[in-house]
């Protein structure tokens, strides 16, 4: 460990009353971006995505290894969620809503599939071996969602992002999230005391896909006539920047009507998507998505505690957690059975948890619902599932056919048919 | 004011014990852009340069006007601070070494001249008005150190950021930020009730230029290499990224070593200016900076409280100590007589004062050295010289010739000779 005191006259002059110094900050920084670049970059060297490296970096640097990052300390909390927000941004910015809809079926049937069987699963291993209802359903409930963050992060690493089964994944990884935080909803609820009603669990549905579907009618009308008043005016890095001011305001947006922040972010990509300026945006947000996405890796890396896979029970519940986690996603894949694509691909790419999963698990814990056992036995399904996702999909898409082009099917040459 | 609350599941799932949630943040940064980007933008419509517009924002969005930004928020410091620290380290990326060493002796003319004459008026009027021995050297101390940060953008926003006048305002508001916090830590000293030693004194000050040589001399042999290598392995974001970890890095050492943040962050960009992968670093960063850099500005703005400056007393103290630092600053400009120079460009240029002064009054406010109205006397000066220089310089380099390249001093031919 470095020594990171600061000067007192230094500390005099600008007391920080979250405790972390601007001294501090900046080191933080500069040992996770050159970690997770040096084994992002080391990843891919050994045919890994960088993802798998900056996560990794993550683990070390946490507590239970290196215990150089905290994760739990709020200004690197809240510089990650910039992260995934610009993450989410520049994958909407990205993705073809047409091609994204002409899927739509296939990417809801996935996604509602993905939630029903894992939650069942989770609920029935959990009673299985001893756990009371509440824990039972929050651990259920922890294997609902698919972080949309790692799974478009893997696939856009593997240039795979535009190809049916990328764009079913992302989809459903969407849809899945919403559904999610609905779910988060309706726990916290129970987990308070209260017994949500059916009329209200039915409202928070129809705000949250309300908003998606709200937003993008209205942006597509509105937004790039406002972008090319803002270009005429305006230069390039205030186009750009102006593009950054829509995606936290619809992340703001979303949230507040009940949504994930990461939803009104990829929605603002979207609404940029076919804009003229969606290329000046792009070159703006990438740069800034470079340095701040490996923070939301490195942050989801740190909040692993390796220590507590030691005890037994937590190996068993882990285990029986995570085997169901897996099987519940990867049976999804197969759900939409009209479209002609590599399903195995599909259900892979369901199977990291992340953030939502780690939200679940802190609500609990913090609720005095969980016990420390089950939460590291929710940690040890996250943990396993955002790992073995990456290496399995590079190589299930390297057996079916490396030379196909980003926008081809994997395996299967199109989508048949679909309403 | 819009309506801030969160809906009441997120914030039990994500507390914060900073008290900033993460829509908080984003809608304090999008407004915060998005009035700097606007102001910035019709500033430069009436002939001002940008930076005059994100001030003004700060000031309007500051909590003496609509309440929206409150600098003091640890979180928003941060952010700022990094601002500052990507703005100087562009700043150095652009600065050429041998060129800015060519008017050293002038430079550091202009800063020793520009250190003494404030704090010598400024310590004599205060006495006069009354004020007491240390909240007079308080106040004197306060009129010393030359904005970098603000003085360096006014520059580079009007195109002369390479002249000869630009190439000493910088270096001397380099140098002059250096004995600033020099001075800071004896009056810490004496404020605290130490006689601060003599020989204390010349080790702080040896220890600060010494970083600034060393980092220089032993970073020309090393960091060219070490980014070959980089490069050689990584592809251009990373080596983007590894150059901010180097300034963030060389920050931290400045100042651990009782020099600033900024001067390191500056260093960092001298060393790679002359570097192949300049380029590829100057794109990488200026996108951030472009986000970084206006919230520094708007905090800086944010810090002014307009309200205090209905004081009869308040008024009677700001304008002496004013009109003391524009005069003292503007007589430092000629110091250098020797050289071929405008030297009004080079004394108006050294006229804001900005994060220095903040921080000297702060200090003195917090150990109780200076009443209420001293303080607010103080802010009146940062005010009245920050927001003067920008239109003052264009309109003298308008006069001067504007159709001069660049690169030529302003005014007359060239640098005639220098040891």
């Amino acid at each position: 460990m470095p020594d990171l005191s600061v000067p007192s006259f230094l500390s005099l002059v600008a007391p920080d009353p979250s405790g972390l110094s601007v001294e501090r900050l900046l080191l933080l920084l500069a040992t996770i971006l050159l970690s997770a670049k040096l084994l992002g970059e080391l990843a891919e060297r050994i045919g890994q995505p960088a993802v798998v490296g900056e996560l990794v970096a993550g683990v070390l640097l946490g507590p239970s290894v290196l215990g150089f990052v905290d994760p739990t300390l709020p200004t690197l909390h809240l510089l990650a969620e910039i992260g995934v927000i610009l993450l989410l941004f520049t994958i909407g910015l990205e993705t073809d809503l047409k091609r994204m809809i002409s899927v739509g079926g296939a990417a809801t049937t996935v996604a509602v599939v993905g939630v029903a069987l894992p939650f069942a699963f989770g609920y029935w291993v959990s009673r299985a071996l001893g756990l009371e209802l509440l824990p039972a359903i929050v651990a259920g409930a922890a294997l609902t969602a698919t972080s949309v963050g790692i799974t478009a992060r893997v696939f856009a690493d593997l240039g795979k992002l535009q190809s049916v089964e990328g764009q079913v994944v992302l989809g459903a990884a969407v849809i899945d999230d919403v559904i999610g935080l609905i779910i988060l909803a309706v726990v916290t609820d129970l987990v308070a005391g209260n017994a949500p009603s059916v009329g209200g669990v039915l409202r928070t549905t129809a705000i949250a896909f309300g908003f998606l579907a709200a937003a993008i009618v209205v942006g597509r009308l509105l937004i790039p006539r406002v972008f090319d008043l803002i270009a005429r005016i305006g230069r390039e890095h205030t186009v750009a920047t102006m593009a950054l001011v829509l995606a936290f305001l619809l992340a703001v947006a979303a949230s507040e009507v009940g949504s994930a922040l990461i939803v009104g972010a990829f929605a603002a990509g979207l609404l940029l998507a076919p804009s003229d300026h969606a290329p000046a945006v792009e070159r703006g947000v990438v740069r800034l998505a470079n340095v701040f996405v490996p923070i939301f890796f490195v942050a989801v890396g740190a909040a692993v505690d390796v220590r507590s896979f030691r005890s037994r029970d937590v190996a068993l519940v882990g285990v029986a957690l995570t085997t169901v986690a897996i099987v519940g996603k990867f049976a999804a894949g197969y759900a939409p059975v009209w479209i002609r694509a590599n399903k195995r691909v599909i259900g892979v790419g369901m199977i990291p948890r992340g953030e939502v999963g780690l939200i679940f698990a802190q609500t609990g814990l913090t609720a005095g619902v969980l016990t420390s056992g089950t939460y590291s036995a929710i940690m040890l399904m996250v943990l396993v599932t955002t790992f073995m996702a990456p290496p399995l999909l590079r190589a299930l898409i390297a057996k079916s056919g490396a030379g196909a082009g980003d926008r081809d099917s994997l395996g299967v040459a199109e989508i048949t048919t679909e309403a």
